[in-house]
């Protein structure tokens, strides 16, 4: 059994990694941090959770996390870069669901997170804990930066197409759209009921977060230089993330040949669905799963591939994937645990 | 014109007041009141009164609200108290949308309420600010406690009953069901979309500060001892209040009678709209209006009345209730500013 | 394995069969029916079986449902009736979903329904499918009549009381709200997003199917003549239902023993959760999962016990609850395959 | 007074011109026809408009429309071509919200709406009701083509831009989300509640009819071929409409002079408010208003324009743009009418 901890239980991605590990055959629930709710049984603050987690909250302070096989970071950005060090000295494996080593250069992460970074050492070793293209890093990886949900639905989109050197990378757009579960656990107004219900619109247009994360790994695939325009809408929805990519063709290729292009590259990949080409993939077809969807479409034949991508952000965009990532880092089959069927209606 | 100010105005209650009140054919807004956002125009923080609205925010201390005819609380329980003396003082009416002067007890206001009555020489005076049971009262008053949302429904539910005696006062249950607007506008995490969306639950089972408001009006007319159970519950939607009501007949009357009873009661009011017996109200007939309609039920014409009531609780409920109060207080026909029609879909 | 037909594939209790049966451990999917889909591959109509279920619908005419071990009918009413008389016959269990053999007296059924009964040989020998109140029968039963969603929170709530002699069985009031998912898979104006969202409202007000199922059982338990009244409300939220249950106490009992009667009366039954006293259960707690929460109320210590009780309707309140009965006339434990945490947020 | 008769009065488009025509100071209702719901009361379709309108449905045959000094077909398309004729022979003015005249060209017409056109001798007459690109045709007109939703958002977003000259309009994208309304008020699964609700998709990403009619329209303003791709989308939201371009710019110009570009265009159009350059419209800062608001954005101050633009797809995307062509061909101010303020929240 691997002994799992958690630090900053109290979120939603916190919660969904309760939720997903509570049940994982192969895992033991070891302790679970959050400093404000110290004592508290975890199902008296997750309800859900009654007669599945016996878990009490306990301050980061009582806690040995050292005790631990691996620890997942649900906290906000600049803690797990605080506490990894010591505890990959003890020999415990991290996997933080934030941001702290996503970036690998450091003045980029400074700029847009706006913290010092303190484990710049680490930056380096840290992987990319995307494992549809990062599979093989993943296995001997002691520390993983997971991507965030924007990012894996932005990258599993136009890769196939970068890599095969079919689009011009200069002019990428995605024009995504996510669930306001997103936001967080967070007391805010912007969020309440009252303010997000019945409604739609757009936030960050002029810059955002994911935009330079995602542009870095995109680069990993193409030789051109790339431009990425990047528009996040919020959806009056709790989960599900939707993402409508757009790239212009600067080849020749037929829509069997494009189908095919996808099909392949994922093959392999139990949690990416490649739907028939046309398909209009719905976001409630992924609720509670870990499985991204996607369909390809080319609007009256044109040169514009317009690629429609669906996911929950909490699982496949979060916990399902950090929990894929511990799988394989352990040698697991990398669906353990995470074969939830969609919950539809 | 009617110079109106407004104590408050970056809740729910505030806003709908600026809706109703910047279309209001015989008022002029002249100040509205926020320590926190002195100097915001008000159309920045609600973009839907671009181009309606042109005052800003300004602090308390600034505004010189003893040049209003009328100003109306849009606040939290206590602030009327301690200001309404020296504008009434200073010959301004007073509409206060919060608890202050709804309870006529002093001991009973500072147990559900938890704060000491600063103004209880106010209390006798206060005019509770239901028209369709207090108009007359209403017309001369200086200070008008307006209802509860939940109260509203409550009252206008069951008193034609319990004035014509029909029904045993003593086991009177409210079952409520409240849109999440009702919580106000406050950074809060059991409001937020996440939380409160696809989910009902019942709330402040044990007791609640409208069952001693509610009560206390009911006791005027009858004279049996009321005996209230009110249960609210918090309904996924931004508005609308449904309010399912249970009384048990004492004496025998056929339901054509029961129907004309209310039908009379209501004859001039224009807010109330008496469906059809055995109607369903939905709330959202009522949407954005200041209509409260209801439909009598007699389920397998047992002795259980069972009546339906439902409100948009931020009107009827609330702002366009206070509306209503002024124009009455003001000599003008009840419904001046207040024909909206009803937002369906 | 338990090879396992369903008949009427396309509604949501059908969907929800799929998504529990196609992860049992014990269960071989064998054949699902349609007579409009014959054909189709299962996924194709509902997305997010797409790698799970590699079924597709097949005519009525081509399935030979008499090779399977229990068949599902989640059907309208009126087709159970119909097909269960030759199933039986080969030898084949039946679970049927639909009303036909919920009602033990056959005018009643067809006063209610509407159609006349065509199997009225085989209602006596139907169990009624509700684990925590009937077990024993069930382990033997070749026929369950699963109970409507709104029964199974009525009974699980009043039963106890009633059963301890400690309530006017006279005077019950069920005040009950339900997920629009209650209402099928069918194209109907009145449950249109644009109808049914952001709005509440109640509904069959006047008499409801589910109040003649559910006196006759609660009848059960009680020497009192049973009278309930029972109101429906339909809730914007796709999932869930929340019965408010009202009874009137005729003994004196405390708090305690009150919360010790529950609890001792569900010790056994791990899909019953009794939450402390006082507590305010949610349906997303049980969103996706087959548990039911309870909670006692006793508002200002009076003689009025107030129960609140949440399930998903369309598992504890339908295909969950076939799946337990299914789990429990096999020998298996009553919980095999129904472990799913519920989804939340 | 104008004496107003409406075909097709039970979709969503039909109730909204009631909501609005029934307090407009200068309109007569007369009268109101549905083959189907011939003699009830609109009032008991739509308890929103209880006490407001009084007529009932009549059916086409005994509806004398020609005493009527306009007429509006919110219709499904076809009715009005059928019946434009002998109205406008009589002199009544028709205003249509359906597609029958929107389109020039007869064949592309009949190839998007796969129905022949039986009134071609009237298309060249009809004017394009969209009164901020074409008042002056709109004042001397006899039939209306009201605007599509989604073109009306997408004209008024990116023609500034075309008119001047700067942008490629060869590579223009329109990424679209709506309500659910637009849908229509119709019987169908996908747009349930329990399907539409808590989900997020794309549809007709291949091919849409409102792509050739934004086209062909955002040809009168540039010399350049038009390249759009139009890709529409469903939010869980009943109300409003959001539309996200994207446009490459073609020569050098600085965010003030975009901003003044706009502005200027839109300064004598009350129903368009040019927000502060970089700003986030919300759908609900429109919700029933007839309000269109849009901002700009330069991502990272690259050579792509974002433009947002909100409205409510069943006011200024339907009905509310209708009522602004009447009051235009009746020589009323444009606004008569017309000042529902948004309801927020």
């Amino acid at each position: 059994m691997i002994k799992v901890g958690i630090v900053g239980g109290t979120g939603y991605t916190g919660v969904e990694l309760l939720r997903l590990l509570a049940v994982h055959p192969d895992v033991q629930l070891t302790a679970i941090t959050s400093r404000k709710e110290d004592g508290l049984p975890v199902a008296d603050m997750f309800p859900s959770l009654r007669g599945v987690v016996d878990l009490a909250f306990s301050s980061p302070d009582k806690a040995d996390l050292t005790q631990c096989d691996v620890v997942f970071f649900a906290t906000p950005h600049g803690v797990a870069m605080a506490q990894a060090p010591a505890l990959l000295a003890a020999g415990v494996k991290v996997i933080d669901l934030a941001a702290d080593f996503r970036l690998k250069d450091q003045a980029t992460f400074e700029k847009w997170y706006k913290i010092p970074h303190t484990a710049p050492e680490l930056i380096e070793e840290a992987v990319y804990g995307l494992p549809e293209l990062n599979r093989e890093d993943i296995k001997g990886a002691r520390l993983i930066a997971n991507p965030g949900c924007y990012p894996t639905t932005m990258q599993l989109g136009f890769v196939p197409l970068l890599k095969a050197g079919l689009v011009d990378a200069g002019s990428l757009i995605a024009d995504c759209k996510s669930g306001v579960s997103g936001a967080g656990r967070k007391a805010e107004i912007g969020t309440l009921f009252s303010e997000a219900s019945d409604n739609f619109k757009a936030y960050g247009v002029h810059g955002h977060r994911h935009t330079p994360e995602t542009s870095a790994q995109l680069a990993r695939y193409t030789d051109q230089k790339v431009g990425l325009i990047f528009t996040p809408h919020l959806v009056p929805m709790i989960r599900g993330m939707h993402a409508t990519l757009y790239a212009r063709l600067t080849r020749d290729i037929d829509d069997a040949a494009l189908q095919a292009l996808f099909e392949d590259t994922y093959k392999d990949s139990q949690f990416v669905d490649v739907m028939p080409f046309g398909s209009h993939p719905e976001t409630r077809s992924t609720r509670g799963s870990n499985m991204l969807r996607l369909a390809l479409h080319r609007p009256e034949g044109g040169n514009t591939v317009v690629i429609l991508v669906v996911q929950d952000n909490l699982v496949k965009g979060a916990s399902g994937q950090a929990v894929q990532c511990m799988n394989i880092m352990f040698g697991l089959d990398e669906a353990t645990g995470l074969k939830q069927v969609a919950l539809l209606p």
